[in-house]
């Protein structure tokens, strides 16, 4: 958060800044979720409270959009549209999980999710996934925990923040059979399905495991970060408890954003968030084209996401810096480019890592390496 | 939500419904706000993430509505734009309580306050307020508690939910005053201020206390339910801790609305706010003048909000019925004419009381009385 009020402040001075920090793509709603927007503003009517659980024809078009990605036949009633993947989690995790409940997730990760469960009552369980499981939890890390004391439930991320790495079909599958014959409870937080690099959209848990809850969102792909859109696939005996959970703590998500978010399902929207998918790519090579002029050491292998997140030791070493947060102060201040040091997301080794967001897209990405090369000399 | 359920199917059946259960104007939000939502839309841009507690010309926009309507100087960075006062509770709750911290509450009152502190793990600490309290926190009743053992909060919500009962300001001052000598940390529900029959809009507890943390909506007055955008003011010390814990919860409210609701504060939009209110009051008038023949017994002063809470203890009795779920349930089933059973608001005299929304209006109101009062033969 101080890097991004840091870039405010810039901004105001006039300063031309690249937010590499951000996991926000920055090409919007598509124009057709636009038109739509505007079309029930105008309207006026119907936006009243909507069903806890959000307007039928969106939870239809949802189940529509897992039949076209994945070819799975989800019930329209075991969908829940929520305040953003934010309150899809919040739902969640108050549906499942009761104050000291251990809950297991990948160390790096996204550090909300442990702040929300923390603030919650459970007990985060901080499993240590390094390079060599993609920096994915294994069905080994989770047996050593579980032997600690049993888990309640697991957190997965495929594509993963801060890393970008994807869990594959046949990892997917041996995760949710141990869990489902350990009792834990699947989180599968597929919010950055259809950005991928490596020819496939992502893994659906549901896939595998129709246990397993499914969180997604229209922030990434669809690029609508600030209307606060996300979804939950229940499995049917969650439906009632998580609709009584979300009744009392939000009521409903946004209504005029849930009527806009039907036109994110059409043909002309799915191109445009494909082209936003290749901008994306094209920021992607960039970078692993400069990674040695850069001096990046160990990289996760950016399969999905728009994220790459690697090792700056050498970096650091030659600049005389303890932490990646002063090198990217420095960054910051003489080249107005913001990358987001590890920390947020490692407490351990995120203090020796960055986070770079190709969100900005190829151009901007483009031009942010060229600045810091120009800054480093 | 059993009732709400069943009205949605006897309209989806084509029955003439009047919705009479529901906290929700029918008027919708204000032209200028709709005006507003589609120009935002059409233009498209600036609609990623907001700053966490609201774009800035929203803050100073509600800052200049407490000058205007409390004469009261709020500085906007103490003002966090939240997703509807639900995001607001949860963030209050969240930033001042601990698990098992105990929170007073008036009985009869908002189901939802109970929830949601119940599901953060707080102990709820139900008042019992009855009809010479004007259904609302004393002194007495709050020191009786504290004496049991020590409180760390108290809601208060002026006008109520479901009583409509204004707290005046001699009472505020002394229910503020109360707080402050014993530590308790007060959270003010204002959401219904502006509807009010009484000659003022509410009492605004920051007038009395100056770490009050008060909590409204753009839900009531402004007709704006399904945008979910609310608000909170809170003391300058919790500003940080709060920004922390609504970073991770919920990011920010919805940002198309935020840009939107700025135009709720113009003259125009004020003019339709009070047309509404205008509405209410005569809905208010016919149930006062029915009141007798539909056979009431002790209701609550219908100062604010639009509510009102009746004893049908005659009622029930006349017609050989043990609850007003059931009495609810056969109104609604031969005059479509949905009430809300007192059940939800009062585990224990609630089941012999009735909530009537005025939110309908005037002439739906009036149509519903002579529903029932025809089928009360």
């Amino acid at each position: 958060m101080g890097i991004v009020a840091t870039v405010g402040q810039m901004q105001r001075a006039g300063r031309d800044t690249i937010a590499m920090c951000l996991g926000e793509p920055t090409q919007g709603a598509p124009s057709p979720v636009l038109a739509r927007a505007a079309e029930v503003a105008r309207d006026g009517t119907g936006l009243g409270y909507s069903p806890i659980f959000g307007i039928p024809e969106l939870r239809e078009a949802i189940a529509s959009h897992y039949r076209d990605w994945y070819g799975l036949d989800i019930a329209p009633d075991r969908i829940a549209v929520t305040t953003g993947s934010s309150g899809a989690f919040q739902t969640t995790f108050l549906t499942c999980f009761d104050v000291g409940d251990r809950v297991a997730l990948a160390r790096p990760g996204y550090g909300a999710y442990k702040n929300i469960l923390a603030a919650l009552g459970c007990e985060v369980v901080e499993l240590d996934c390094g390079a060599d499981e993609g920096f994915q939890p294994t069905v080994e890390l989770l047996a050593a925990a579980h032997a600690e004391a049993p888990l309640k439930g697991l957190m997965l991320a495929s594509p993963a923040n801060p890393t970008g790495t994807m869990i594959g079909p046949e990892a997917l599958g041996k995760l949710t059979d141990w869990c489902r014959a350990n009792g834990v409870q699947v989180i599968s937080d597929e919010i950055y399905h259809g950005i991928s690099y490596i020819g496939t959209r992502g893994e659906c848990a549901l896939a595998h495991d129709d246990d397993a809850i499914v969180i997604s969102s229209f922030s990434k792909y669809w690029g609508m970060t600030g209307w606060r859109l996300g979804w939950a696939i229940l499995p049917e005996e969650l439906v009632a408890p998580a609709q009584n959970v979300t009744g009392n703590l939000s009521l409903c998500a946004p209504v005029p954003a849930q009527y806009a978010a039907v036109a994110g399902f059409s043909d002309e929207s799915y191109a445009e968030c494909e082209a936003a998918v290749a901008s994306f790519a094209g920021a992607r090579e960039h970078v692993l084209n400069a990674r040695d002029d850069l001096g990046f050491g160990q990289m996760a292998p950016p399969d999905g996401a728009f994220y790459m997140y690697a090792r700056i030791d050498d970096i650091l070493d030659r600049a005389g810096l303890q932490t990646s947060g002063q090198w990217c102060a420095q960054v910051l201040d003489a080249t107005g480019v913001a990358l987001a040091p590890g920390d947020d997301f490692d407490s351990v080794d995120g203090p020796r890592s960055v986070r770079l967001s190709l969100a900005v897209g190829a151009d901007r990405t483009a031009e942010a390496i060229d600045r810091i090369l120009d800054f480093m000399g």
